[in-house]
């Protein structure tokens, strides 16, 4: 990276360093496992000091988490189409998108991981779900408004989003446009 | 197997360590978290060599996929109670009470971490789910000679285990008997 490419980064020599070992962690889950590498690996895969890494996260475990966080929140906004079918269809699509993509697993793993990350980890993990469950709720209740008969968003997470996860986590085939459909349809 | 895994005697000292080192990784997958620990304290823990676990098993991975594959082997027959709908709640209360139980978030994470433990893990995983798979399509089987509309084993995944497990790894509360046998009563 040149002098001028560092000059444009937003947020400076620090957000650099930030979005480096970021990266690495997401490469190094894809690549060997979660859980199977150390902070030595991540500090040489982002061209950092083994210290910068400690002095600024403290642990393996607490840059985990952050990881997981900050990947997890750059999720795609709710959709808001009209109707709810578009809307269900919509988000069940982008969330089928994330999941899938080229690091799609590892923030799966980097989520469900949260909660074995002690007493931080499993604060970050009900934060993150509550803060979901608030914009899934946000949307039906927009439906609800509109005088549309709406699920509750558990019944949204049992059957949507679960069957999803879990396919994608057991490797079970592509989540195809109509599989997707299909799952919305039947909640509908 | 090889020459001296035949030779083992089923319930002798081989048969102790093993249990000893696969009870030190569950240990140790709850209390400190999947990855965050190392040979060293499974086989301080466990009261063996170092050198006994790497003799054995190889590698840290290996231990951990034989640990998973063992774990989710030892899982109670499928029932047969004569009807589908008894079949079901009864499978589902099983599983249920498996991965609520005090070791039963420690196997989910063994579960879906096999599929990062490279080629191996992603066999052993593929092996096991296309077992569970047989072994559910042939309750369902039993269900269709008797006469019995019976749902696909895939629709069992998506709408009766997914939610369970989902539930269980995002900290949603307990599995209760209502909403076990709602899950049920639903999908027929």
């Amino acid at each position: 990276m040149n002098e001028r490419q560092r000059a444009r980064r937003p947020g400076g020599r620090s957000a650099r360093v930030g979005a480096q070992v970021h990266q690495a962690v997401t490469e190094l889950i894809s690549e060997c496992g979660y859980g199977n590498f150390t902070v030595g690996e991540v500090a040489a895969r982002a061209g950092v000091a083994d210290s910068s890494i400690y002095r600024r996260w403290g642990s393996l475990e607490t840059l985990l988490t952050d990881v997981a966080l900050t990947r997890l929140n750059m999720r795609s906004p709710m959709p808001d189409t009209g109707s709810l079918a578009g809307d269900l269809r919509t988000y069940a699509a982008q969330v089928a998108r994330e999941i899938t993509g080229p690091d799609g697993p590892a923030v799966l793993y980097l989520a469900i991981a949260l909660s074995s990350n002690g007493q931080q980890g499993m604060q970050a993990r009900d934060d993150l779900r509550d803060e979901r469950t608030r914009q899934l709720q946000s949307m039906l209740d927009r439906a609800r408004e509109r005088g549309e008969r709406a699920p509750d968003a558990l019944d949204v997470l049992d059957h949507i989003l679960a069957p999803m996860y879990i396919r994608v986590l057991f490797g079970m085939g592509p989540l195809t446009p109509d599989y997707i459909d299909g799952l919305v349809d039947r909640m509908l």
